[in-house]
């Protein structure tokens, strides 16, 4: 795309966000055709279709084959988020980190997280215990469980050189994956680890990734009391 | 865009998603031209810009103008959520929903609301506490702050009859925003509010949520204990 293709696609998505926003176009509505608005901005279809395409992906318009585009009557209030590094978040934040492997074990998972990872009953798996510090300060609390039957690279990996959150990233680009937030109340043994009393409320992160059909971790994040995840839409 | 053109752009990205898992295409290292890969699948060399276009909105390549497109080093896992309409999502767990207003008046928000909201020291705005509730249960405490300046039809609004959550997305159609998530120890006013426990760990979600320029909302969501936020990558 040339810059001035890149301008032309900001400008229609801007005039559209104003018919929308001016309720020129009102929640519900059927929206001009392409074809039309490509004509009245005097610009490509195909810059329009690229225009509109963004902002279904942001809630604002609802688009049906053959039905055309409309105004989305609620707007689903979408954000996005990365999911960094931790060391690459600590760093940014201008802190040294450091992680320290807490546990590292072949065991049998938890039923829950067998499920998880479409495990069979009894089948052991790479089980790892990290504590990621900033400024030697805990920062998070990592549980993980590696499928090595799909990643068995795992079961060699040097996770004191490269943490377990970065080896996974680098070995195993992110495909598809699922995420949960909640409150959870820290254990006597998570408040320990994280220099926390026990009882204080965590914010808890839980992820489970997969490559193609292959489940391939299912990790729990525990972050420092006072910790805020932030994103922006 | 016709449902041919569709199929063609879906499947140069699963190819292009193949040769970087496969690492046929190694992180960090340039891909061929667009028109080299245009010619390769027999596309136009638009459907290809759509397709790497997507795979860069997803952390996966690393486009810059003039220097071409680059395999991610460390991708961004990104992640896409939807804040949906609170009724809707106790709704579509097949619960019945009911909201109940709790507080309702002019007052100044505190000092980090202010902030947030842009607002001068000591402006009195509307200030809401409002419970959710599934199946006559507490489902989430929400207190929100409007700014009645840039939306002053909020001040006659019939919060009884539509929630403050409803009245916003549908008056204010969903703009920009930040989020942040924590954990949060609930107070005894909160416990009292959600029937819980004083203490117990809870989802905390604040949001602050701009159109244009001015400041809309600022809305701080205490999720019963037990909930979590899912979401899919």
């Amino acid at each position: 795309m040339t810059e001035s293709e890149r301008k032309t696609w900001l400008t229609v998505q801007e005039e559209v966000r104003r018919c929308i926003r001016q309720r020129i176009w009102k929640p519900g509505e059927l929206i001009p055709h392409e074809a039309d608005l490509a004509r009245e901005f005097g610009c490509a279809r195909a810059t329009v279709n690229r225009a509109l395409q963004g902002l279904a992906d942001a809630g604002l318009l609802e688009r049906r084959r053959k039905a055309g585009t409309r105004v989305a009557l609620t707007p689903a209030r979408k954000a996005e988020f990365s999911i960094p590094i931790i060391r690459e978040e600590i760093e940014g934040k201008g802190h040294r980190f450091d992680h320290r492997i807490l546990h590292r074990h072949m065991s049998a998972p938890p039923p829950d997280v067998l499920t998880l990872l479409h495990l069979a009953n009894g089948r052991k798996i790479l089980h790892l215990q990290t504590l990621y510090t900033a400024d030697g300060r805990p920062y998070v609390f990592e549980t993980r469980w590696i499928n090595s039957t799909a990643v068995p690279n795992a079961l060699d990996a040097d996770f004191d050189t490269l943490s377990p959150n970065e080896w996974l990233v680098r070995e195993v680009p992110f495909d598809r994956g699922d995420f949960a937030f909640s409150g959870y109340a820290a254990t006597t043994a998570d408040a320990k680890v994280l220099g926390c009393q026990p009882a204080d409320a965590l914010l808890m992160m839980e992820r489970t990734t997969q490559r193609g059909e292959d489940m391939i971790t299912y990790v729990r994040l525990l972050f420092h009391p006072g910790y805020r995840m932030h994103t922006r839409s």
